[in-house]
Parts: structure tokens; sequence; C-alpha cells
């Protein structure tokens, strides 16, 4: 022990006061603050309470030059969106991130903005986490706490033959977004890479009396049919051309369909519905949430597995089989 | 759309196949098998709900070197130490990990065995996670849910001028176990990498009832103590003489008792007694736990702010104020 600075010890290091200039103003109650070792939540009766995390990593799942409140809104809108899968109502979130030298603080006041906007909008508040350094990407890991009344969880298995395959919204933008990003798609009105920055989640979609089985569209349309298809034991047939685009994916032209049905970051909403609720909804083309009304599409239907083999397959107008060069992004 | 392989849609992406085979071992009734966008926990009735979120990082919080298990294990066991500290018990954990190309199956199985042992040892199962690659150092970030008797948490605040510094076990093994395994110090036994591997959470410590104020001590005595001080608006005084250390930090001699103090890696829990029970612990010198009876040490005191100023002090047997060349460990 030298005899040096005790006066040090009084001052708050470094890290304490990041967390209070960045992160002080989104914490909500359970927060205590910010300044526990952990948030306490009083969980609202008689609800059970809906869980996710996912991390997004600098060059990986945003481009270091995008602006960083959107990627503080994007990875929490991801979050949300695995909510909204389950008809889950938000209730708060927290957050860990491994910092890099080259990540300035302004960075982290514009990421928390974006993040403050967000969690205005969806109605949640920051609970707790911890931040680290790090020689390389920015890591964010951001895991969301939902509630949901006990039963009405809407999850992946539930699927029978028969039911409609059903999609929210458009599909594809976000995924032409990235390519707009990238210099190679002209977006003349910056939609495409606006839906890439800023996806919709569709929280408050009243999934419950309604589909018999749900996910949200993150790694491509094809893909997470097939998900959905194989957790309920069936094939599911996609009609390639009823899938919902956007009038901006449209005029990309028809290069680019593959793109908008593998590329993924849509985080729209994908549900089989049973036959007793289709006409309704063919009728009306939409439903009402409380952040507006969301259109559903019919992209398809569900039928016992092909030759026992469950998965997905796409068909064009004439009913023949479409292929992919690919299937939609595996994280690893 | 290019007229090639349907068939791969039907294959389980990479992703999938590796939660499956690392993580699905792990997972309990709230995960539902990985394989939907959210858990679904109820939770248990009549309580708060305790949580916490940790990040690790490679070559930061460990060493690329060191065993996989421990690292899994070592990382459940820092989130469970901030239960302890509020004197909740475990429910249930989410992970995401940010996976780099040099970090094979192989290093994921044993990491898996490691929380598996841990989790059955303390009662808690894997909810969710998300995994994710990186171009940099492994990133792990674990959130843990805890319960508690709805008013019995113990905070950071509640502490009063008067009531004793007291801490659980030994402080410093974790911090030298590190310079040990940097080859800066001798371990013969191994007792300080295993304490720096494997820290003891000190789950079911009965705090409430007992302490006014509690933390744990995860970036070194001193600077920790600091931040239960200020908290307060108290000063607080560390008698350095009267700091547990266990045999093996002992005999590493007095060149390295400023490592102890300020080093970090303890995970024990530091508590605020007000003097009304501390003749029976004084006593006693211990209380019991689920997992076996757990030291505590009076170490020290919080006495009014000096001089307006909150803080910490240490001091040496003649009461002289001793000083060290750093405080602890800030991770920013």
């Amino acid at each position: 022990m030298t005899q040096q600075r005790t006066a040090s010890l009084t001052d708050l290091p470094g890290e304490f006061s990041f967390i209070r200039r960045c992160f002080a103003g989104l914490a909500g109650p359970a927060a205590l603050d910010l300044r526990d070792d952990a948030a306490l939540f009083t969980p609202p009766q008689g609800r059970e309470l809906v869980m996710a995390a996912d991390a997004m990593v600098e060059n990986v799942h945003f481009l270091s030059s995008d602006p960083p409140d959107t990627i503080g809104g994007k990875l929490l809108r991801c979050n949300l969106s695995d909510l909204a899968a389950m008809g889950a109502r938000p209730e708060g979130w927290l957050l860990t991130l491994a910092r890099p030298p080259h990540i300035t603080d302004a960075w982290f006041e514009a990421f928390s903005r974006g993040l403050k906007a967000d969690q205005e909008r969806f109605g949640l508040t920051l609970m707790g986490g911890d931040t680290t350094s790090t020689k390389g990407p920015l890591v964010l890991s951001l895991t969301i706490i939902g509630s949901v009344i006990p039963g009405q969880a809407i999850q992946r298995r539930g699927a029978q033959a028969g039911d409609g395959l059903w999609v929210t919204g458009t599909i594809g933008d976000g995924a032409l977004g990235l390519q707009a990003l990238l210099g190679k798609l002209a977006d003349p009105d910056g939609v495409l890479a606006r839906r890439y920055h800023t996806p919709e989640p569709r929280i408050g979609l009243p999934l419950y009396g309604l589909a018999s089985a749900a996910m949200d569209v993150s790694d491509g349309l094809v893909q997470d049919a097939g998900h959905l298809a194989r957790e309920n034991g069936l094939t599911v047939t996609i009609r390639a051309a009823d899938v919902p685009l956007s009038h901006a994916a449209r005029a990309t032209g028809q290069t680019w369909r593959e793109t908008c049905l593998t590329g993924g970051d849509d985080y729209e909403i994908l549900m089989a519905i049973p036959p007793e609720h289709e006409p309704a909804l063919l009728k009306s083309g939409c439903v009402q949430t409380p952040h507006g009304p969301v259109t559903l599409t019919r992209i398809g239907a569900f039928s016992a597995p092909d030759h026992g083999q469950s998965g997905v397959q796409v068909i064009d107008e004439e009913g023949v089989p479409v292929a992919f060069s690919r299937g939609g992004w595996s994280h690893l």
C-alpha cells in the first residue's frame, strides 16, 4: 500500500458517471435509479411474464455508420417484436453493452435518445443492465420483459393442417433497405432505409382468439415460415404472388423479389389462422391495435407434411415450386 | 429467384442445431424448449422479482485459456451474487452470446456443462436467449431472474451512522487467483485460481431482519465500500487489519495486501448491520445458509460524512489512514 490519493476514492469512477449520464433518464421505478445490484419488479397481478433476449453486433446487425439513435430504437423494437409475436404487453427491459474505445459518449447519448423515444411510445422502462469494455466491435444485448393474461400467449406450436398462413404489413422492405444503405439499390425517398433502421413491432396485435400459432419474421419470410411449419409437423405453402410488398419494394423490380422473401429484418408477424376466422379477415384486411390499424394478408396455407417431411415450399402463380439461392439468415 | 435446392429449406440451419446441442439440456419449463420467440414464466405467487444483467468479455473478464466450464459457471455465479446481495432466491436466467469463429462447438459444450452443474446447485433453469456471430472477442451476457417476499429485498440504501460494516467469507482470493494465473504469484495448491474461476455466490444469506443495506463485492472491497457509503451519504471506515483473508492470501505476504483490498472478483457480500444485531454475530461469527454456514466479519463502521464528503477510508492498526495506488476496477 502506497501513500497516495485517498481523495480519488470519493470520486465517481467513469463507468458510473457514464451510466448516470446516458441511461438514468430511461430508468423506471424497478431500476432503483440504476444504483443497486439488481432491479426490483412487482409483476402485474394475475399475469404471466414473457421474456426474450436479443444481441446485436456492430457490422453484423447494424452498420457503424448508422445513426446511433436508430440503433438503440432498432434493438428495442426487435425485442418488442418478440413480445408482439406472443400477444404480450411490454413491461420493461435490461441492457448490457460491451463498448469499444471508438464509440464515443456522444454516440451513446444519441443511442439513448432513440431508446427513450421508443420506450415512451411502447410503454416500458429500463430496469437495469451492465456496461463493460471490449477491444472488439460494439455488442449490445437487450432482455425484454412483457406480460400476458395466463393462457393467452400465442406460441409457435398450435397450427393445424387447413389453417391459413397470414402476415402483417409488408415484407422485404428491411432487407431492401439494407441493400440501399450498402449502395446496391436506389431508394429515392429513403423509405426502404427507414424500414431497415426503424422496424414497426406489432405490439397490441390481437392474436388471442384469432391465431393458432405465431412468430415474428426476423430471419426471412421463407426460413421463418419453415420454422413455423416444422414446429407443427406440417408443410406450409407460400404463394409468392400473394406476399404483400410495399410500393417502394415493388418499384425495385423482379430481380429483388428473392431478397424480399428471404432477406430478413421484417419484424412482421407470421400467423396460422384457422379457417373459421379467415372470411372476416379477408373482408376487412386489417385489425386494430393501440398503435393504429395493421393490414393482414393471407399468403398461403398449412397442410399435412409432404412425404412425411415438414417444411416450407414457395409456389408461383401457376402453382409451380420456386427455389431460392439461399433460404434465409442463420446467425452462426 | 434461381432454380436451386428447395431441400435445404427443410434442414435445420446451423444456429438452431447449435442451440439444441449446447443449450436445450439447460432449458426449464419457461423456455418452451427454446423454440419460441420468448419464454413464458409464471411469477411465483406473492413475490417480487429481482433482475440483474451482467456481461463478460473474452480477455477482459476471463482468459481465453480458462477452462470453458468455469467460464459458464462464473458468469452464472456472478449474476447469482447480485441476487444474493438483495436476499433473493434464484428463478431463471437468459443468455445471449456473440460468438467469434475461434470458439469451437466443443468449447461451448464444456461451457454448457459448467452452467448445468451450477444451475442445478443453485436451483434455477435457462429461460431463453440469442446467439449471434462476431469478428471480435467472445461476449457473453446473462440476465438473471430471482424473487423475494415483497418488502424484504435489501438494497444499497438503508445504512445509518453507527452501523457496522460486515463482509462474508474472505477477501482478495479472486484477485490473487488472477495474478497467479498470470504467473505473477505462486499458488501451490491452486486455491487462489479456484476462487478466481469459481466464486461462491452467497445465495440464501439471511439478510432480511439483519442488514440495513447490502451489495456484493465485485469491483474491489475499497471501491465497493465507497459506493455503499456514498449511496447512504455516509463515511465508512475500514480497519485493514480486520479484513478477513484466507490462509492462501496471507501466505502471499504484505506486498499483495493492496491487491486483496482493491482487486475485485470477490463476490462476497458487504453489509451494513445495525448495532443491536452485532453482539450475536460477533459471538457466532457466522450465519446458516442452504449452501452451508457462511462466516461474517466486522471490518469497520459507518459514520456521519467527514467534512460533508461521503466515501471510504481505510485505517491501519494505529488508526492512521492508508492510501492505495488505485481504488478498484472501473469497467470503462
